[in-house]
């Protein structure tokens, strides 16, 4: 019998607990407001087939060739002008490379940046995945809490003056957990305590276009430059099944994501590229992100009423405005793994905040996602969920 | 202006040199047998088409939606199916994991079993794309020459006398680049040497069923049996641009592979899994490869008769059974990087021999791809490069 011997990196990296939950929710009883996925009903299937007709007729084997590492041009150039147009910042075409999702971005970064025990810097609580990517390259994590406004900036101090991490890794619209987005001033902060050091910005964006409330913030890279690496995605606005994403960086960290790009997996799915590409000349993006913000809106505001019904008043929530998540906070010392438990007997589902902190402990956080169900679910779900909270808590 | 270190495993690796080489043939004059690409006259573009239809009109949105880690199941089932009939090996379709094409299978392996510095085997000359996505985790490189009839074995014992490899890398069909196909006999030594080591014998074979000569030969997996991980692709026999492959191993491998890929980019393109698994189903894949392995045999054919006509003596070369690739060796001491310089004075490219070796220098050796060729375009190549030897040697 053969003795194999697992690299060291495994040790670190564990299947996704959110996963594991979400083989849970199966059971057509069960509401969950666990997932995280885009509402299928803002999937555009009918222009997408259309777009795929006509790169097929008019290119015909071309799109189905092998293609460059680098991703379509013509793709890269028509995101550069989105950013250009949506958000005031000039990005070369040249410093962006397609990815299979942004996920991808994160395991490329890690490979490019990241040594065995180089610092970074996490939010807490932080994106599970880019928790699990990073894992892979074995670094030390360090992390800043969140507030309402954003990064708590006392404590990204002191974690700049105890290292010099490589990387600080958020999602400052919508994050994923906690639906937060930092205001304009919390990213002025974070910019001016960053600018004069050698930690690059890491700013994973797929949830910036799905803003249904307020106004956009400028993104980090506007504070930052050169000094940022922007992620990007077609998931939530297009499709993620098609597993498009994107990295902007500057030239010199470019030229190495490249490289490690081609040795991962040569390049991104050319025909998926070309479909997207042509469904985004071919139709009215901004009008069709205007439908999944409207959808998204309603389904929000049906979860924030009914919280508001629900809930008890020790629980509380935020109101995000935008994105797909809505965190909630039970009272310090209550877990809120063992409200999943009880939860679950009553067939309601949602994910504990424990997988999306690195160290803590018995969290009394969790998420909450609202674009996955209809509002009577909505409703049906609060109750039990709250039912189970009472049944935690009195 | 930051100051930024890079991960000490990007020292290792460096762009493929074949596309630096492939930027030199963009000229429409140049005659280039450099490329390693399918011909896409074997593309099928309608069935595709059919197929995209089929699923989009059935199963709408769910087909652009996240999907599983491990791939879509009824085309891993269909995998495991198509092993047993055409190999004779028994799969579980849970013994499979769908990779965004074979390059990733190789980037996931490293990930999961390669530590800096562990032991390594490779074939010289071998996968210039798999040394690219090993290189990335620092191993120690060993080679074992290739022989005609495969392996040499007395190299493979020696390498094994010396050290404990973690895994031994090899395409036994067909290789790139040197074209040469194992031996029933040769995999039987290799077998019988690796079998009570605790070395895993990792078996790429994208171009196994591009077979136009004599009989097909039993994987490795047939001698190996668990021992081995097998990498397969859709990309010769369907559509590289899709990027899909697979891997298959054991479930104690298969579940740490499944938890890097999590990592890597959560799933690969289901759109593209759903459409080849239509594809496949609603045609006849024998026939269509039985189609492009005739289109091959006539391209190799004329390359070989021309290579007979033309080419001094002095030089050697193989006489491929399959696959895409045809091997030529200089007399001793004349490189073919010295070669490939005249030649393209001449108008016409290959891959010089170097990037395929790790070590080695003053490579005498070289690669020729037939497939995206017309009879025509060979022999006006070969005439060319055939002028170029004779500038060289003469």
């Amino acid at each position: 019998m053969m003795n194999i011997q697992f690299a060291d990196r495994m040790n670190n990296v564990h299947k996704s607990f959110i996963r594991e939950i979400l083989k849970a929710t199966v059971n057509p009883e069960v509401i969950s407001f666990a997932g995280g996925l885009p509402n299928p009903a803002s999937f555009p299937v009918e222009a997408v087939q259309e777009a795929t007709q006509k790169v097929l007729n008019d290119d015909g084997s071309s799109v189905l060739q092998y293609s460059t590492t680098e991703g379509y041009l013509p793709l890269r150039q028509y995101i550069a002008e989105r950013y250009l147009k949506k958000k005031g910042i000039i990005i070369d075409p040249y410093e962006i490379l397609i990815t299979s999702g942004s996920q991808q971005g994160l395991d490329l970064i890690g490979k490019v940046l990241l040594n065995k025990n180089d610092d970074i810097i996490l939010e807490e609580p932080g994106y599970l995945g880019a928790i699990q990517a990073l894992s892979i390259f074995e670094p030390k994590f360090h992390t800043v809490p969140l507030r309402d406004d954003g990064v708590d900036i006392n404590s990204l101090k002191e974690v700049l003056n105890k290292c010099n991490p490589k990387l600080f890794y958020a999602v400052p619209n919508f994050q994923n957990p906690s639906g937060i987005t930092y205001t304009a001033q919390n990213r002025e902060g974070v910019a001016n305590i960053l600018k004069n050091t050698d930690t690059i910005f890491v700013e994973d964006d797929p949830y910036g276009e799905l803003r249904f409330i307020g106004e956009h913030v400028p993104p980090m890279k506007t504070y930052l430059g050169d000094n940022v690496i922007l992620l990007g995605s077609f998931s939530k606005i297009v499709a993620p099944g098609m597993r498009l994403g994107w990295i902007c960086a500057k030239r010199e960290i470019m030229e190495k994501l490249i490289i490690a790009k081609q040795a991962s997996d040569l390049h991104t799915n050319y025909f998926s590229q070309r479909i997207v590409y042509q469904y985004l000349v071919d139709n009215d993006i901004d009008n069709h992100i205007k439908k999944i913000t409207e959808l998204y809106r309603e389904q929000r505001n049906c979860m924030v009423s009914m919280i508001e019904k629900y809930f008890p008043k020790e629980v509380k929530s935020t109101k995000p405005e935008g994105g797909m998540f809505l965190w909630a906070t039970l009272p310090e010392g209550f877990s809120a793994l063992e409200l999943f438990d009880i939860a679950s007997k009553q067939n309601v589902a949602f994910v504990p905040g424990d997988p999306f902190y690195i160290t803590k402990k018995g969290i009394n956080t969790m998420r909450l996602n609202y674009t996955n169900s209809t509002e009577e679910k909505i409703e049906e779900g609060i109750k039990r969920l709250s039912a189970a909270i009472n049944q935690l808590i009195k």
